[in-house]
């Protein structure tokens, strides 16, 4: 167990993330999304908590799977509408100094070449404080809005993203030296054209001749997030991940992947510890027991089961809505969903879930556990978990926002802080040095460095 | 002529825009492109001078046209490295309440899907002080580094512009009611299904089946920017833009395109004022006369004439590099040269200009004129052009990066101001309402509002 565990907050430029119907809180903001002010308040709850990132989901798409089109997700706000995520980073870096931002973008929806423009531009701008989540997209709705019959096959979407991730690491790692930029205004020199060269790639997806529009950012390839749970997206994880967020009900499941994931990492030449792991939980607290009680009840008279089912269906791709509310989950058998229910039915073998009640579960908390108490008990849980796993950190859901994230920076962290179990000021450094303190560049053992090598062995 | 003048403020994500060499200047902070204080402060300067809008101009591809490669582009650091422009406006849009932010985007790189909803995000985070500055990509460098042979021909990528943009019209008017989002928390009610509608568009170059995933956004449509100078250009501007930007060494030329302009609108069925036409203009200012032309000079040590060469040569499509120095103008004749160079040489049609001559006038202000003196004689300078030609205002270029936009809006302005001919506050609302007056929406004439009435039509 690491002697200190990680925070991140895990969110979406949405109104309805995770917790279907909790917008209707009277002190949630979520409809704040599209407002500035709101982000960088948030951004700076985070680091003032000393939060590693916080962690912006996106789909590009609906949730339409239940009833077979969008109107429960348009009635329940879930993750819809759904904007940009991306744009919130700039507004936020202005007012941080040391909080990471890890920002989801998909491999299905832009060439490559204009993409590493825009992550090297944003690490630029944030100073080396980004992430990407790389996602393949999971959405029927979201291939079929851009004009595809249907999403390609699951194996298949990451096989493309591996040529994606190849032209992006020649873009990042082997266009430019890192002594291109000359800057002498005395010689009227910007750059050494003989220290910058082309990218000449020809994948099997992406073909590529020019050379990076960006000079080199301070991380160079940003840290490499994924959340993929599939043993390909494992497989995936373990080759490039630097960070990988796991989301699961029980401390055996999540052991099970983590092992997985260090297992992965070692088989692709990498260390087991190359790997942050934070494992998805949602934290309610108060100042004693009996008042985060009182706050989870209060939350849960706000849950929409309709909103939990939207989200339950999306991510299974099973409309749960043609099944009776009270139906046991062992009954429901699909090759779509039936790993996905596995998955939620293991939080207690023995017990048989009805629908209706899976919803009601899922509501707070999502596919993770959920701790409810005073500081001492929460941090007492999280412990626990981490022990029991070997993760080195959580990716904290909200419920309310940003109420929960101000109550782990004020309630949470300060406790974990007393145990000597949560940093007291950041590392300074970009992203990649706070989180595995060996400098702001990726190790020579990732393969992006290998990518960044072969462009400057084939320029001669 | 107008009684007040506007200004607008035209740069990029970049160390050398508009003139070579400057970047060398003690006093040019360029450098700093890459920093959001940078640009917070520039913001800030430009709202102090009630500028409309910064206006961020952006290639895909490098100049790489003189002698072949990108070397001439890469020493003199002529638009390169060249960043992404949308990331700099929610720093920019944090710090400010007023300033507009013009964004470069080019329809040749992203489905228009995504596209939209990055925009919509972008309007809802500025609160509605977006325009989007329509360009079809004009390097066969941007081309070919993803993966394509070459630029699709003139005409054709305006056609392929007018069905990207006939996609995002429908998405932001079309998709979703102005009263769909109820946001109810009693009822429980986010959005009502029955007033938010798929965009199912079949057209030429795309195919989309989809609701918008934003919520409609102050503006809906961003304001239509456009700054195409040929026929073609004219006339997708005439039906398309609010605002268009010409750049012309005359007053009698710029005057032509003003009265293109209004005519192709007329023509489009719109009004010759729903168009906002802003000229080029440079401004050199000093207290004095004698001290605008010291710092003009000044600046001028700095100019770099291969660097004025690569963007002439990028620009003209022909590399000017090829022929003698003191070559006269009038010998270079190519299809793909030839309007710029009459262009260039029409400044004064008696006189004979050779290349050094050329590369040397337009590394100060580009291809639009330079006024040179004190608040009192710049101030008469541009009346006089305003008269002459009938634009609305000037898209002011910068040779020194802040200082041109700083003496801008503590001398010119003022001046201006003095003699009523400059506003001196803000009108309240969106950026369509400062420019119009008439609400934050587009008038029923635009053909933005019949594609999102088709939307509505088609759904029944």
């Amino acid at each position: 167990m690491p002697a200190e565990l990680r925070l991140n907050a895990f969110t979406m430029n949405t109104v309805g993330h995770l917790a279907p119907g909790l917008w209707t809180h009277p002190r949630d903001r979520s409809r704040d999304h599209g407002r500035l002010a709101h982000w960088a308040a948030l951004a700076r709850t985070l680091e003032r908590g000393l939060f590693d990132a916080i962690f912006l989901a996106d789909v590009m798409g609906v949730y339409d799977v239940l009833g077979g089109g969008p109107d429960a997700a348009l009635r329940n706000a879930v993750q819809l509408p759904i904007h940009d995520p991306l744009q919130l980073i700039p507004a936020m870096a202005l007012v941080t100094r040391h909080l990471g931002f890890g920002v989801t973008g998909s491999v299905s929806y832009e060439h490559p070449y204009p993409f590493a423009r825009r992550i090297s531009t944003l690490d630029h701008l944030t100073e080396g404080r980004l992430a990407w989540n790389v996602v393949t997209s999971y959405l029927d709705s979201g291939a079929r809005a851009v004009g595809l019959p249907r999403l390609a096959g699951h194996d298949d979407r990451y096989d493309y993203a591996e040529d994606y991730l190849d032209v992006c690491y020649k873009l990042w790692e082997g266009s430019w030296d890192d002594d291109a930029v000359v800057a002498d205004p005395a010689a009227a020199i910007f750059a050494d054209p003989g220290r910058v060269r082309p990218v000449r790639h020809q994948g099997p997806h992406f073909t590529v001749d020019g050379i990076h529009l960006s000079e080199p950012s301070p991380q160079r390839t940003p840290v490499i997030f994924q959340a993929g749970a599939s043993s390909r997206g494992r497989r995936f994880a373990g080759r490039h991940a630097e960070a990988v967020f796991v989301s699961a009900p029980t401390a055996a499941i999540v052991k099970g992947y983590v092992d997985a994931i260090r297992a992965d990492a070692v088989a692709a030449g990498r260390r087991a510890d190359d790997v942050q792991i934070y494992s998805m939980h949602t934290v309610i607290l108060g100042d004693s027991d009996a008042e985060a009680a009182r706050k989870h009840a209060d939350y849960r008279r706000h849950v929409r089961s309709e909103g939990a089912l939207a989200l339950l269906s999306g991510w299974t791709g099973l409309d749960l809505g043609r099944y009776r509310p009270d139906q046991p989950l062992r009954h429901v058998k699909t090759n779509a969903g039936q790993s996905a229910v596995e998955a939620f039915s293991s939080a207690d073998p023995a017990r048989q879930w009805t629908i209706a009640e899976l919803a009601e579960w899922t509501s707070i908390g999502a596919r993770g556990p959920v701790t409810v108490g005073s500081p001492a008990t929460v941090a007492d849980a999280l412990e626990e978990w981490a022990q029991a796993t070997g993760v080195d950190g959580f990716n904290l859901g909200a419920v309310v926002i940003p109420e929960t994230f101000e109550d782990a920076a004020t309630l949470l962290v300060p406790e974990l802080q007393r145990r000597g179990r949560f940093k007291t000021g950041y590392r300074p450094g970009t992203l990649r040095d706070k989180l595995f303190g060996a400098g702001p560049r990726l190790p020579d053992r990732h393969p992006a460095i290998g990518a960044g090598a072969s462009v400057r062995a084939a320029a001669g």
